[in-house]
């Protein structure tokens, strides 16, 4: 697991030896392994907290691994058989999107209520303080699920603007729950996970693949990210303040966040290039691990900040509850703007030092 | 007028020289004809913009001039007769604050519009540009009359936000024209114009005020201001988007941000030492004046959200309304947060070179 072992940042230093189809294949293998053994692990804790382990650790391995052997596939593509890698894609990224959405909801939940919370300067009764935003570049700490506080000391219009997030993102999480363990029991999800098994032995290389330097995909991947980053405003971004993230916060547009898109563009990027570094080196970058929690960071307070907009449209809601909404969106559109903020900071050093 | 020699910062050198009480004097006498010019051009113009001159132009000078004999009043006291001061400052605390409400109403509305605007992602119609929050340690410019946008391209819940607040302030506004007019027609305006007119000839200083050097008085105002400065918390408002300035903005607190308080009385406490330094100096430190801007800035955002606030607890507004309203107060409690920022950077300049 990557997180586990943080090391002083080691950058890759150029083509340090000649890293081979052989790489790519000893990580594909351990990666559909790590699959299987998440897999069997949901299903002793039968998708349920009664069994031995955490069935959300389960499918946090799942969607792990999946995301890598995705992520593998489409950076070394020259390099595994076409029509296989081709067909298990599409399924690779339906299977990560199912499996994905419970716990989006459920953290966007926890985002909302301890927002709510913090804007009503209550005191958290979990930890005994309020959690604020991450005063300067470092990005939030791994979102740890936290149990749901009490709504004792907000006002009515928070009170209520929480039991009403609470009540619509409970329900789409029960749903995310249900879709995704009926995917998991679909012959469509048998079909990948045999896929997956295969992979686990037996991974379908081109025949030039031993023989063909990974580094120059790898390359171009960390291209693909430097020229996607580059186009970010990132010197607005560096501005603390500047207002950028709420200036469609009250639009007519009906799609009210289009500045996001690039972030959420660089984020899939910086995965990919993370996981291609990590077919070439075991060394953990932790300057890119930080930049990628940054843009985690920038994505769940966007969607937070459309989830509190979207529930300020519920009918007949009091004037309270909708105001109680408007504060909380701006405070979620500000976080999206803090978050960008640390990426620059983050991004910044990296380009410098690099 | 102090705003217009600004010059590169001269920083006060010690005691260069001694500065008496007759310094004082010239300046308590050239401040009062200040006065009487002003009131004179107010008369003219009949308080009507039918005038040659503008009103509101008229009644700045004499809150300007207002404004410094009352701090010399207070930071010199010692070197003055005590009953005339005694009984002057109450009066001319009660002509400021009611000479200076109208204008406060009108430009809290029109930072509230424009705010509207720019949350809109709206094209502002006369500048041409989205007025956005300035992007760091610089102050807003000078807040000039702007005419009010209108309201085309705004959401329903804008517009209704942007009527409603308009209507609350405009009539507020209204209230505090008629109020200041009756107050100048006063007699209780007229004996302290009458005073004002004596001392633009005969400043009642004590017998030994000839003979007393300033700096002492007004080292103590810098001494009062530095301590108030330094009880801020100004190591977490140099971090940005530290999101404290809306930690109560849901809070059932009646009196939502005491938090603001002490920001409030050192904008005071450093108009006092730019007054009393001016009675020792035409030398103008842009910085103090920027760190000023900045404390300005905190205040009329400050009450811009706590007007936002107060407009959405008017009875039967629609939900809509109700939520832009929440996000309007999000964005000004930012600025306030922003304000702290900029001004962190400021005085953090200003203590390190001096």
């Amino acid at each position: 697991m990557a997180q586990q072992h943080l090391e002083p940042t080691e950058p890759l230093s150029g083509h340090v030896g000649t890293v081979t189809g052989d790489a790519l294949a000893g990580y594909l293998r351990s990666q559909a392994t790590e699959f299987l053994r998440a897999l069997r692990q949901h299903r002793e804790s039968g998708g349920t907290a009664a069994g031995a382990e955490d069935p959300a650790d389960a499918a946090r391995a799942l969607r792990r691994s999946v995301r890598r052997i995705s992520a593998s596939l489409h950076t070394f593509r020259p390099l595994l058989d076409t029509d296989w890698s081709e067909s298990l894609r599409p399924e690779l990224a339906w299977l990560s999107g199912t499996l994905g959405m419970e716990h989006a909801y459920e953290s966007r939940l926890e985002r909302l209520l301890l927002a709510l919370h913090r804007l009503s300067g209550a005191v958290f009764p979990v930890q005994g303080t309020v959690p604020t935003a991450v005063p300067t570049a470092q990005p939030a700490p791994a979102p740890a699920p936290v149990p749901v506080p009490d709504r004792g000391n907000l006002t009515v219009g928070a009170a209520k603007a929480g039991a009403l997030l609470d009540r619509q993102l409970t329900l789409a999480r029960t749903r995310a729950h249900s879709t995704a363990l009926q995917a998991l029991g679909s012959s469509r999800f048998h079909a990948v996970a045999d896929n997956i098994a295969v992979l686990a032995s037996e991974v379908p290389l081109v025949k030039s693949a031993t023989a063909t330097d990974l580094h120059p995909l790898a390359a171009a991947a960390q291209e693909r990210l430097d020229d996607a980053a580059a186009a970010l405003p990132l010197v607005t971004a560096g501005h603390p303040y500047n207002a950028e993230a709420l200036i469609h916060g009250l639009s007519p547009d009906p799609s009210p966040h289009p500045q996001d898109a690039p972030w959420h563009q660089v984020r899939l990027l910086l995965r990919l290039h993370r996981y291609a570094r990590e077919v070439l080196t075991p060394a953990v970058d932790v300057r890119l691990l930080t930049a990628s929690q940054c843009l985690d960071r920038h994505r769940d307070a966007s969607e937070a900040a459309a989830a509190a907009a979207s529930a300020a449209r519920t009918p007949r809601i009091a004037p309270a509850t909708a105001y109680a909404l408007g504060v909380l969106h701006a405070d979620q559109r500000h976080e999206v703007e803090a978050a960008r903020f640390a990426f620059q900071q983050c991004w910044q050093k990296q380009t410098v030092s690099t």
